[in-house]
Order: C-alpha cells, then structure tokens, then sequence
C-alpha cells in the first residue's frame, strides 16, 4: 500500500494511492498514528481497502499532501551514514551509528515551503530514506530487525550548517527549525519495495542535480539502524527514523552553497515518489 | 495550584494537592497535556477547582505518582548550565546554551525504578529544574518569555555518561534510556513559586548527599533559555525543558561512582517537593 495523507495542515485527511490515483479513506476512521501501527493498522487498513474497493472517493490531485504519517512521538536520524558525504564535510568515516533528534514541529507536507530560519544563512538540504516504526522496539536483534519496520519514505532533512556546527553542542540545534522536514509524498509499506538497499536517491536545486546515491552505499545497514536504535531508547510506532544522505550537499563545495529565498528544492527515490519544495524567507 | 497525576502507569488520573492532600481532579475530563495547556487548561481547571471545592475525592497517599504532565512532544534539556558542573566534567563554560533532546519514552513518575539499561556501566544522576511549556513560542523575546512558562517541576536527568560522551556524536545517546527522566511529584504552577532564581536543590544517594546547588548559579536564565530555544525550534504547551544540573555528579568523583543496582537516589527542589528511585539491573 501507499499511505498519504491530505488537505489543510494540521487537519490533514487519510487516504491512498492506487494505480497512481489518489483515494480518501477517511471511512476507515482512523490516522496514521502511533495508535494507528500499534494496532495492526496496516493489516485492517488493508482488509478496509479490499471491502470498498471500487467505492473510495477519489481525491484532486490539486490537493496538498501532509507528512504520510502524523506527528510521532519522535524524528530520530543518522548522520555521516554515506563514506563520501562524511569526507565532504572533513568527518571521519564513523565506528558506530551518529544519532541525534529533528523536533517534530519541524515535519510539514512534501511540497510545503522550506522557511530559511530568521539570522541563518547556512541553510542546507538532504535527500533521505527514512523508515516508519511499526511496533514497540527496544533491544530489538538485527535478525528480527525488519519485523519492526512499517514502510519507508522521501526525506529532505534539512540542516542549518551554523546552527548545526557552530553553536556550541549537538547537532540538534540545526535540524529542528520549523519546516525542516518535509516527508512523504507517500508511505510505502515494506511490499512495496523490491530491495531497499538498491534505491537510487536524488536531489536538485532550481534544476541543478547536486545529489546522486544509493541505498547500496548506506555504512550502517536498515537492520542494524533498527537494533542499534533500539539499545538506547524505545521506538515506538508511528516514530520516523532517517538513515542519512548521500555526498553532494551545499556544505560539500568550495565554496558552499546554501538555499535562498526563491530556490527550488526537488528530491525523489525509487518507489517513493518525489517532492518539491518552494524555499522562502522567514517573515516575523 | 500543584498538579499530580496518579495510578498506573500508562493509565495515570489526574489531581491536584491542596494543604498537602491529594485530590482526585478525573470530573475535569482532560488529562494535563498539551491540548490542556494549549486550551487555558491551567485558567479553566482553577475555575473547577473552585466550584467544587470541598467535593473532590481524596487520593490515598499510597497511589503511584506518574509524571504530573502527560509524555509531551518534546523533552529538551541544557548541559553544563552549572559553573561548577562544567569545571567538574572537564568542559569548559559554554558560550551560549548547549541543547540536546530525551527520548520521551523515557518519562516515568517521581518515584518510579531507575533501570540501568543492559550494557551499562556508567549510570550516573542529574537534580534539574524543569519547566513546563504554557504556549506555543517560536522566536520569543526574552522581556515575554515567563508568559509562556505553565510551571516547574522536579527532575532526575538520568546519564549513562558511556553512551553519552564515549559513543560516538551526540549526547542523546546517553540520556533517554528508559526510565532516564523521573519528573514530578507535582507541577508547580508559576504563582506558587516565589523566586524560581533562589531555589536550592540536592540529590543523595543511599543518604548520602551527592549535589546541593542553588538555582541562583544557574549560566543562563529561565527566560534566556525560552527565548534562545524559541529561535531553533517551536516550543509546544506541555514540553518540558530541563535547566541543567549542578555539581555533584557520579562522573565528577575520582574515582567517579555510579549506580548501581540497590542504589536509592533521592532528590529535590524547594517548593517542588522530592522525589526517589530504586535503582534496579535491566532484565531482559
């Protein structure tokens, strides 16, 4: 299934795509939300879609699409998980997994507007795999990794390069303004995808390609992300995890390059669709 | 007013303290989360209070204590916000505050078991004074910061100082491990504090007293932090930010001592009342 959800933010509506047509399935009754995946979601949604099959709404294209999962309990990221985008930002290749925490007033739609916080000047982009929790994890084994995972999504993990490095501190500053991760536009659940460590991953800016991996150059594996996590903190489900970008982000040239007012910002994986992001100007 | 919550965890009622007795507050109909604070939740339950003064259940004193505000979108706290803590990790003042984020599965009651979690050999203690989020605040100035503070509340700031400082990255590894953020016993709205800058607060373990520092060390100030914070993310009603701990930690001792099972640590904060934790290994 793809899981997106619609409409005006904060009261976004359910739904589904289904041969590249959207559908609504606010008759299910419930959003995507921790409650949601904790209690077999998926499964009923799926049973749901098979009941009214031929019977859901279709919905606009023209309509905005929201984050494909509500706001989690939390954003957990990796970071230097691609060998050359460490070396372009001088890091060394890391021992184990780099984590830290995006505020979760930070997620918005996929093709909402980026907002340059007031007084940066360093803001900067990163295409992303993430994955959604699907159950409780905690001391989770690699082996039974995947059993945990409720399907991937399209991240643009946005940084704030003076906030991130030069503030003093964790990176934490710099990852949590407000529209600083778009999600979505869809939730591909785990049948949807053919081999996660073979998506291609991209990113332009105004047309311009600056990003261009893979999946098959991540250091730290999904399945060990999962267990790895899961050893200092509970994953819950519904929480989003992003496994890191590939080389080719603005603080990797000479000299950098940062967004500003006016850029257009677009990303896509395989099988996750793109988004397309306006950037603007914090207006106080 | 001082809010409690109670019972079992997961399940917590909601009262409050009047003249030292617990009453049961569950006829208000919300629990004390962020829709509560968004809503004048704090305003409306004075009302209700009031009007049903003299008719309010009494709640035994033996019931579990949960932490007074329901798990929040986010817990972020400050490091080395202590002259004297920072001289005693070896690290120097911080120029501006140093932020890191808890994982909010690690929120438990006042009195609930510390879990050392497996592999951990560095579980170490933090008295903190929290303060809980009254509004939504993004780029605040601090001259209107205390107008989007509910309240405060007495927080251990568990650390396993291996995972925080000797993992790799950033200190969230190390700070929310479940059961790593006992907060409570109540909720100390702001009227009944008479000068949060003059608050002394202590932590003992196995009675023996480990920290007694004085909130009038603090590096930077209650509206500083809400301002500063305000300009990197959106602060929601509910959150709860940690203000740092002063010295006296496991890590500061040489040898530094940690917990360990059997441990009994206890803490607290004038006007915000005490709060104290078994120490037990994590079984697994």
């Amino acid at each position: 299934m793809k899981l997106i959800r619609y409409g005006q933010a904060g009261k976004e509506k359910t739904g589904v795509i289904i041969n590249d047509k959207r559908y609504d399935t606010s008759a299910f009754g419930e959003d995507y939300n921790e409650a949601f995946f904790e209690n077999d979601g998926l499964n009923r949604l799926a049973t749901f879609l098979k009941e009214n099959e031929g019977n859901l709404p279709e919905v606009s294209a023209s309509e905005r699409l929201g984050s494909p999962v509500a706001r989690p309990s939390k954003i957990v990221c990796i970071g230097l998980n691609y060998a050359k985008h460490a070396k372009e930002t001088n890091a060394p290749i890391p021992a184990e997994p780099i984590l830290f925490f995006k505020s979760t007033t930070a997620l918005v739609g996929p093709n909402d507007d980026i907002i340059i916080p007031k007084n940066s000047v360093k803001t900067d982009w990163e295409v992303e795999l993430a994955f959604v929790i699907g159950k409780k994890a905690s001391y989770v084994e690699e082996a039974d990794a995947m059993d945990y995972i409720a399907g991937y999504c399209l991240h643009n993990d946005v940084s704030e390069r003076e906030f991130q490095l030069e503030r003093g501190g964790t990176w934490d500053k710099g990852k949590g303004c407000d529209t600083f991760a778009p999600i979505g536009p869809w939730l591909a659940t785990k049948d949807e995808v053919a081999d996660v460590n073979n998506l291609r991953l991209w990113l332009k800016v105004n047309d311009k390609i600056f990003q261009d991996g893979n999946t098959d150059d991540l250091i730290f594996s999904i399945p060990k992300l999962v267990s790895y996590l899961s050893h200092f903190m509970t994953l819950l489900p519904g929480d989003i995890i992003s496994t890191g970008t590939p080389h080719g982000v603005g603080l990797g040239f000479n000299p950098p390059v940062y967004l500003k007012p006016g850029d257009v910002v677009e990303l896509g994986i395989d099988g996750l669709g793109t988004s397309k992001q306006q950037v603007k100007a914090y207006q106080g």
